[in-house]
């Protein structure tokens, strides 16, 4: 076991800082937590007890660590934090796919994990450069939704459009091609809604890639926020599959 | 003019800090603008040349102010920001306004406020507790949308209901009655998109206030960001309403 340092992209562990990370990565992916530290003043809570429960169950070591704990949570105290593996996980050819295109902030990469889940995209495709989905500030902000999610990374969007070619690809640009309603109502699953970096959108070669959506809004602002287009474009195509039925 | 200070909640002005905010508040709301302030290292561009020409038509004093800027923007560096007066607005009796019940983050409160302006929600009430609008953090993360909305501050939603007892009322709620689509579907006009506090939701007493709507998710996460659940509401709202046109 290594000895506990600042997270670094190379290693082959990270960190789930906070309570509930730690539950998830405990309750979802047992098999990858290493051990679980815990700072001397922690006090007893139910959420507490269920956790140690659990590290007792699936024989994860425990211990205390509060230099590792300041360390890992920075400004942020975090009195209890998962050592876990990152593995990269194999994503399905059947179900629908959320793909990031070189997502570049930590916040909005966990936010956007958290809500695919919640509108049951389970399969997540990041293509690099893009910001490190298993860096602690990823995992705290996605409050654990990537222990429930298979992630893989890919050096370019060929490589995964090759690897899925059965997918119909929907490329969110600003002057995307379909209105979202309009394209959510014409779904052809199984399929994979991309959405481009935070500052500078998708490259302008994906119109060449598939059905290209726009998000109308007014004039008044430049774009959206990633993290809110991400969200609405997974609520319209998810809701209006749910619609069908 | 007061000496420059950190912003505080009791002043009567407030900083937008960044070159894109400030001449937001120059373009809309130059009869606010006390000052701006700028880096003595600022360098010549196109933006900033049009910034000090906006100065000068609307008369608006220019300063070098390197401490000062210092202290606004903290870790951030920031080379330039205007100096406003704070005002409330009156909000518009006719058109549909979104409410916000005691959000506390000043980030989502700043990312709600610009997606609120994407989607032409320009009257925005906001429910004491709540974060302030006005701190310069909020100004930033609503890239200046601030600037080009009406908002106004309420003690309570009973204040707020008495002042528009015309707009049928729509509290968004885990267990709300009806889905958003549907809700967005029979929309009343003129009517307010109810959101709650990020970690508490509104108040059980909401379900009395009006039609109660629910973003429906799946099981696996407990609810959904509030700005990105906002974002959502006002999407699903904004573009039904565009479909009967």
């Amino acid at each position: 076991m290594p000895s506990l340092e600042n997270y670094r992209r190379e290693s082959d562990y990270s960190y789930a800082p906070g309570i509930f990370p730690s539950m998830e990565a405990l309750k979802k992916r047992p098999e990858t937590v290493r051990r679980v530290l815990f700072h001397s003043k922690l006090e007893s809570s139910p959420s507490v007890d269920m956790l140690f429960d659990l590290c007792q169950r699936n024989q994860v070591r425990t211990e205390i660590a509060d230099k590792a704990l300041a360390r890992i949570s920075g400004k942020e105290n975090c009195f209890i934090a998962a050592v876990f593996d990152k593995v990269q996980d194999d994503l399905s050819q059947k179900r629908n796919h959320l793909v990031l295109h070189s997502p570049s902030d930590k916040g909005n990469l966990g936010t956007m994990l958290r809500t695919a889940l919640g509108f049951g995209y389970v399969d997540i495709a990041i293509i690099h450069p893009a910001a490190d989905h298993f860096d602690p500030h990823v995992v705290r902000a996605s409050m654990g939704a990537l222990f429930s999610l298979r992630i893989r990374e890919y050096d370019d969007i060929e490589t995964y459009h090759s690897a899925f070619s059965g997918h119909t690809l929907y490329p969110f640009m600003l002057k995307g091609a379909l209105p979202l309603h309009e394209a959510a109502k014409q779904q052809k699953p199984p399929y994979s809604l991309i959405m481009g970096n935070e500052g500078s959108g998708l490259p302008e070669s994906f119109v060449a890639l598939g059905q290209t959506v726009r998000i109308q809004h007014s004039q008044e602002i430049d774009s959206l926020n990633l993290a809110i287009a991400a969200a609405i474009g997974m609520y319209a195509f998810s809701s209006e599959a749910s619609a069908d039925l």
